[in-house]
């Protein structure tokens, strides 16, 4: 497995600052998650988050999309906000869930415009909600704040039986800053820690999924998303710690674990 | 003046597409604007949005944004949602006006997301809203749901005095999608349209801030934003009918008017 960027020592002087600034903070117990299978043709549909996030898909971009996250059996389909009606409506009586965004992708609104977000994605039938975490505020060293902000959408999620992913853009920041993220999260109650939006200026990373698994242990959800286009890529991230996979492209995975695509 | 990419025959037919399917839809009349005084050294300043909008950005960020739209003064700073409350608080008393985002930069929340976007951030003293359209439904021509989306916004702005910028992310649109969408916008009560949201494959094009001044004819804004970063680019913009620049360097646009600085 590879090695993450950090010493244990360091990581676990980021945890204690992460523990001073939230001292008095009550989050959300993390929800146990099975140790993953090992992925084979058969298996590794169910890691993946068959997604479609740009800003110009159309209802029948979402329609194919919904088609063949059906076909497959992909762990969901991950669509923008306004799309979820749609999705829920397809996959209707399947095991796909529906995944959505909130916040995304900056992570830059407010606490309230990402409650109202994954209120009216649940109401809609989202069973996933893959937040953007407070960019800058966690690079400011805000830890409280961007945990506080991490609570309010688990704390709508939860008591309706959502699971909800804390995308930190790796690609922004710096080990220590994972790393800390990581904690933050994980002390608000995420259920998942995500490494990438595919808007910023950069995807996952296998040394940053084996970084995020040593800091959250073994009980939180790690996704490795952007960037991530063939089953090569999608069993490093898994061997690195990754438990499920964000790709544009989770047909094509799936095609070349069956060995049918090069 | 640079030629739209579209004759007016072309533009006389997609507006009329776009009010055949807007029959029955009552929106918002336009607020008039004054025509733009021609910009010099003492004048570019209060075309210019200063803008901050990077994920990374820090408190500390926006503080230095908003010394030194105080300083210049600027039209506005424009600040993700989160920031408001803080760029309110340092530009009070001040004719610098903060403008934020909404469902920025996808555009593909729902529409109650971005209303209630809208609202924190009038609550919080925002007096310019620039939101994304709902890209991928313009390009699917589904024109009355744009305009819905777009209306919901300017419900909640109007009645407190404040401006809706609709950003179009032109760069992802055909010349006819951007006139039906200019069409779309005027019909729901915008303010403004604007080129772009820095996020997306390109920035401003003369030839597109030709082609939405067209459009939308003399009673509208014109925002040109995304990769303006010189005072003689302004100019090109303001020739071509820009009424606003969107600019992350306002301050360098400034002291190029004013010779002190290359």
């Amino acid at each position: 497995m590879t090695q993450p960027p950090l010493t244990p020592d360091a990581l676990e002087r980021i945890r204690r600052a992460v523990d001073d600034a939230l001292q008095g903070f009550h989050g959300f117990a993390p929800l146990p998650l099975e140790p993953p299978p090992p992925p084979g043709p058969e298996t590794i549909a169910r890691y993946i988050d068959h997604t479609l996030l740009k800003p110009e898909a159309t209802p029948d971009d979402i329609a194919r999309l919904c088609a063949t996250a059906r076909e497959f059996g992909f762990a969901s389909v991950c669509v923008n906000p306004r799309f979820v009606p749609q999705a829920v409506a397809a996959l209707r009586a399947t095991p796909v869930a529906v995944c959505t965004v909130v916040g995304f992708p900056l992570g830059a609104t407010t606490t309230g415009a990402k409650v109202h977000e994954a209120q009216e994605a649940l109401d809609a039938g989202a069973t996933e909600l893959d937040m953007v975490q407070a960019v800058g505020l966690l690079k400011a060293g805000l830890y409280r704040a961007v945990a506080e902000d991490i609570a309010a959408v688990v704390g709508v999620a939860h008591p309706r039986g959502a699971r909800v992913k804390v995308i930190l853009e790796t690609a922004l920041l710096t080990p220590e800053e994972i790393a800390a993220a990581c904690f933050v999260a994980q002390a608000a109650g995420a259920d998942f820690v995500k490494t990438s939006t595919g808007f910023g200026p950069g995807g996952a990373r296998v040394e940053d999924v084996a970084l995020m698994r040593a800091a959250v242990g073994p009980n939180l959800g790690v996704k490795a998303s952007g960037g991530v286009r063939t089953y090569e890529q999608a069993l490093a991230m898994i061997a690195a710690g990754a438990t499920r996979i964000g790709a544009s492209a989770g047909d094509r995975i799936v095609r070349q674990a069956q060995g049918r695509e090069e």
